[in-house]
């Protein structure tokens, strides 16, 4: 049998590094290389306590039923709340709950993208979000890039009206860890404001800063114009697939007509879990303890990586969220490097498939939250004497 | 803010249908309106035991941790042995778990349809198939049905070369009820095999035969050609939001690389707990029980028909399922019916969004699974009132 398919799945290629990272499962394995959270900081109990609930409760019925494809109301309504500040309300009816960001970033892709569109990017940028807008056939235009995050000033006008829109993660961003600064924020909502240019405001690690010094959102700063993504995957626990979308009720309802086609709704009891572990301000308590967790680890990494690495090799030092981006110098190719150092029980993801455009095979990403301290210091100076083999 | 929505999106047009259903959810309304199973058939008791199971052994993290995209591997062991049957045998790895069947038939659309794909389908078919497909703009080749299903003899060899595929339910079709005969089933996969066509067999109620007379899926005919997507929404509950697609390891590769563009993976608590109830033969004892009070249901829907329906009004008896599909004199428009049926607190669903090419004003879907049986009685009595009026 001979399978025709379309032109967008065709062009989908099976990615070699995720053949090499099916490898790094193995339990003997220092992997830096998925992007998961600690298990340590799954709120096991609460979720226990939410299950029995939802399930000995009058609302039994409610969560094993079909439920709206605009989320279970109470859930939305906390997210309401939730993001109503710095002087901006977000009412329920702007929210819709997904099954994980990562739907809310397929919705996005299939409500605003045409074959062709021009879509602004981070360099590099999250590799889900390539991966979701790509089905849609654009055009991506990659946005100069600094240790800061995107340079707002490398955007013209031009570019500006002609993008559907841009996708941005302004907080400890995946895969860079970089945080974008107020000036810079404030610019990217002033030309977003002058040029009606969409903002997809991508922020599951935005609870994640590690000194709890928050930047506003830019969907704050330019409402209007933003659409704003969070998660409950980095905060309550991934497992669960949950995420939301904030934006204007004209595109809520246009992603609520294309989410009831994907999967009609986002599942009945996986919401009421999640509502009822954080609607008594469980968050407040438990968000500082994986904050305290992921900082140690940062810490951990920073200091092996300082001790350990050749100077030719730069990193950054994250100020939140799960990863530091590793720049080698430029002869050394990361996938290659991946190979070997998965021989000797290390892992990490090389950053090629986070570029829209340009070819860079000499950088990686390295996410540290999953692994004790002590296997931190053994993984990267394994990973420091493979690179000086290459510098030497 | 102007949203400039992408072509597909654009299209999608609100449904007036939806917004008039809405009222519907009032307590006081009879409804044969909405496809929801019947609440008095969830295991409330035995997703509370494998939760509890779940969550108080090894694997809690597991069910809270991101997972494979293709699913947790005990539960595609248990699909691909359940599936097997009728000398067909299915290999875990041509198993893919989905959030609930809707999520199948899109990442299929995204898998197989180009602009201007032709797709074979059923007159009159399940509208949230037409939903999802019509997001890749196919177009669309209404099949010849009858009381019997969908009619093979009327589909050419050159139909059937040029099509992307056929999509057809054939045990107890949403919205007609219809079980297509065993005779019709093995022309559908002669056809299949001798035009290199691929069969969508979605089979949600496959397992709701009220008399337990199986007939072979269509897959275990043409097993090379065919796609077959089950659910544990009819058995189980559907706000698990879990459902699966049985195929060639070459098409559910490609469906992996898209569902982890679409959400990652279906949440890994759901999908322990699905397979836990389930794990020792749970469903054999539990499906007898669902299809006893769909049964009871289904014949004093008929009766209640029988008895005040005008001789101009013809349904069929479904074997099987949840629905009875009616056709009213050809004047009666079933839209305005509603509304003057709400009005009277009755509810149904107009067949019009069932039908991919032809206007077709005159039929309307019954679910009888929901309601009690007096309510059903009373229900359909109202109902034959307003009919009457318009055919006097």
């Amino acid at each position: 049998m001979q399978w025709n398919f379309s032109d967008r799945a065709a062009s989908l290629k099976s990615s070699a590094i995720r053949e090499i990272l099916k490898i790094t499962e193995q339990p003997d394995i220092i992997s830096f290389a998925g992007g998961l959270p600690s298990p340590d900081t799954f709120p096991v109990k609460e979720i226990k306590q939410a299950v029995d609930h939802v399930l000995n409760g009058n609302d039994a019925i409610g969560a094993l039923q079909y439920g709206p494809t605009e989320g279970y109301v109470p859930l939305r309504e906390w997210v309401a709340k939730q993001v109503s500040r710095d002087g901006i309300t977000v009412r329920p009816t702007q929210v819709l709950i997904v099954t994980g960001s990562q739907q809310a970033l397929d919705l996005i892709g299939k409500a605003l993208i045409n074959k062709g569109s021009q879509i602004l990017v981070e360099t590099p940028t999250y590799l889900g979000g390539l991966q979701s807008f790509t089905q849609y056939e654009p055009q991506y235009v990659s946005i100069e890039s600094d240790e800061k995050g995107l340079i707002p000033d490398s955007i013209s006008d031009d570019m500006a009206k002609s993008a559907s829109f841009m996708y941005l993660i302004p907080n400890f961003q995946n895969p860079t860890g970089r945080r974008l600064s107020l000036e810079r924020r404030k610019q990217v909502a002033e030309l977003a404001k002058k040029n009606d240019l969409v903002l997809i405001e991508d922020d599951p690690y935005g609870e994640l800063d590690y000194e709890g010094n928050r930047l506003p959102g830019v969907y704050t700063l330019a409402p209007e114009n933003t659409v704003y993504l969070g998660s409950f995957s980095k905060v309550l626990a991934p497992g669960l697939r949950l995420g939301y979308i904030v934006a204007s009720e004209t595109l809520i309802n246009k992603l609520v007509q294309l989410k009831q086609a994907a999967d009609l709704h986002t599942p009945s009891l996986t919401q009421r879990i999640a509502y009822h572990v954080i609607k008594e301000g469980f968050l407040e308590k438990h968000i500082p303890t994986i904050r305290a967790l992921y900082a140690k680890r940062c810490n951990a990494m920073i200091d092996s990586l300082i001790q350990h690495m050749p100077k030719s090799v730069k990193f950054n030092r994250p100020e939140g969220g799960m990863f530091i981006w590793v720049e080698l110098p430029k002869t050394i190719n990361a996938t290659e490097l991946l190979a070997e150092a998965v021989q000797n029980k290390v892992a990490f993801v090389p950053g090629e498939p986070f570029f829209a455009n340009s070819t860079n095979i000499h950088c990686l990403r390295l996410a540290f939250v999953t692994v004790p301290e002590e296997k931190i210091e053994k993984g990267i100076k394994i990973l420091a004497e493979l690179i000086k083999k290459h510098t030497a």
